[in-house]
């Protein structure tokens, strides 16, 4: 299996570390970059780890997707409000029968993709703490594994497939730890429950995730907005217990000072991910009659200061 | 009538303007200041004003509410989060007749009044965009209205009382417009449906009312607080009409952009008037059995501002 061929379509603090890894467990690895081409095509890439630093002084690097050999797994790792893009290039880059994996988080991007490949579509969760500190320069904080679960149309349950066991197997070779999932609606919910409340508080408040857990009103806030991810789960039939967001809060509180990619996104006035991460979940809920105050209030504010950051 | 004599607690762009106006037309006007004292003392008070630019080369200023002869009226214009100063300053400076005026947003205030003096209060709501631009200098942008009404405990209703009708004869006399209503706390509610939306989105978003209006998320955003304002109102016995709601929406849509006192305070990391203006009306709220989700919101990302902003 290590002749497997992964094309990465965007290089950043994700694609960049796991692409990396791949790479140095011996896969052939394409990175495919836009703004940080030259630089990673003639200096490689340079990864701080936790688990342990390691350099690529050499990497394929590529700006041009019809230059990339067709692939067996194509890594999307764009921020979501990139997918746009995903429509010249998916079709370009994947074996008949490659697969997708959708590195994001957020709902509703598969449903995207299977609109425009036929492959079949894995959806992973990273738990990672990871920044790109520099065009060709990743800096892993803490964490790092993924979670994954297969994408099944109407939010169906795949199970556990063999496209999950021959990803698992590979990043797990690479030094990645990866734990499937039979659900990947449940799994994306699961995510959301951290990702509403950090994401959007941490680029609001322009807080770290420790200052949030620190103030007793901003962390009860938190709390709350998870609390409102599950309501909106149930809407669609999966089930986060109060324990999960007990212990979702518990293990946030545990964790070094974290800067979310949201928040580093409004403070490099990049495009910030509210629709993938907060627009997707409120319309399922809203479809299924559910009103979910608390995370609309916060979404209506993000997407204020998403417009604000686009004005400069 | 016009040898009332005034004690203005708080000479900011409250008390500085309303204050002068009256010295302006006559009456004897005593204000009270703490880091602003010197300046005003030997200059006097600069009041730009579109109902006409003042000044007062010479006002009689205070920095210790002893030297303040007893007054008929007292007028509170201090910001709510210095209002525990109120317990030392009001005994000092009432004559046994004397009356409170309390020109502050939020709720509650008066009873805390209540419980350090005897004397009776009237609750004024003003309606006027006014900045201190210099310790000395106030800057009235537009309207100018106070809406008054006379405290009655436990949230009755005192009706159209002479003290009301005096507080309005002198204002009037001053060139201030004075609306009387028969409700307190209808008023004070009326008044929420805009400050907690906008007082709050302003200092959250560092926007002005121009900018949340503009944006239709934030927009949308600010007229479903309003409308938890309502519902907070109805749990208290009081109705804002959605046609209220409407036209709050289209007078700010046509106001010239705004920056709130509360943004002011923000952007100078003064304390932020969080507990009057949301946690009162929650509280209240939540006594009555009712959720306000965006409202409790928008209090707990205040509250965190609000420490983040006495941090430095």
């Amino acid at each position: 299996m290590s002749q497997r061929q992964y094309a990465i379509i965007g290089t950043g603090a994700i694609g960049g570390y796991y692409g990396g890894r791949l790479q140095q467990a011996g896969f052939d690895v394409h990175f495919l970059l836009k703004s940080n081409y030259s630089v990673v095509k003639t200096q490689g890439l340079k990864i701080d780890s936790c688990d342990g630093d390691f350099t690529l002084p050499v990497v394929k690097a590529y700006n041009d997707p019809s230059q990339i050999p067709p692939c067996d797994v194509a890594v999307v790792a764009l921020k979501a409000t990139q997918n746009p893009i995903l429509s010249e290039i998916l079709p370009q880059i994947l074996k008949a029968d490659g697969l997708v994996l959708l590195l994001q988080n957020g709902l509703g991007t598969e449903e995207t993709i299977a609109n425009i490949v036929p492959n079949p579509i894995v959806g992973g969760l990273c738990f990672i703490c990871s920044n790109k500190v520099a065009p060709d320069y990743i800096r892993h904080l803490e964490y790092g594994s993924i979670k994954m679960a297969q994408y099944c149309p109407d939010g169906g349950v795949a199970g556990i497939t063999d496209d999950l066991k021959g990803l698992a197997a590979d990043f797990q070779k690479a030094g990645i730890q990866v734990n499937l999932s039979e659900d990947l609606l449940l799994t994306r919910w699961e995510k959301l429950a951290w990702n509403i409340p950090f994401n959007g508080l941490s680029a609001l408040l322009k807080a770290t995730t420790t200052e949030i857990m620190e103030n007793p009103q901003a962390r009860s806030l938190a709390e709350a907005l998870a609390g409102e991810v599950a309501e909106g789960a149930k809407a669609n039939d999966r089930a986060l217990s109060s324990e999960f967001i007990s212990n979702l809060m518990a293990r946030t509180a545990k964790m070094k000072p974290y800067n979310t990619s949201m928040k580093l996104d409004r403070d490099a006035k990049r495009p910030l991910e509210v629709e993938a991460i907060f627009g997707n979940p409120l319309r399922l809920a809203k479809e299924k009659g559910i009103e979910l105050p608390r995370i609309e209030t916060l979404y209506q504010q993000l997407k204020f200061l998403d417009q604000q950051n686009s004005q400069g």
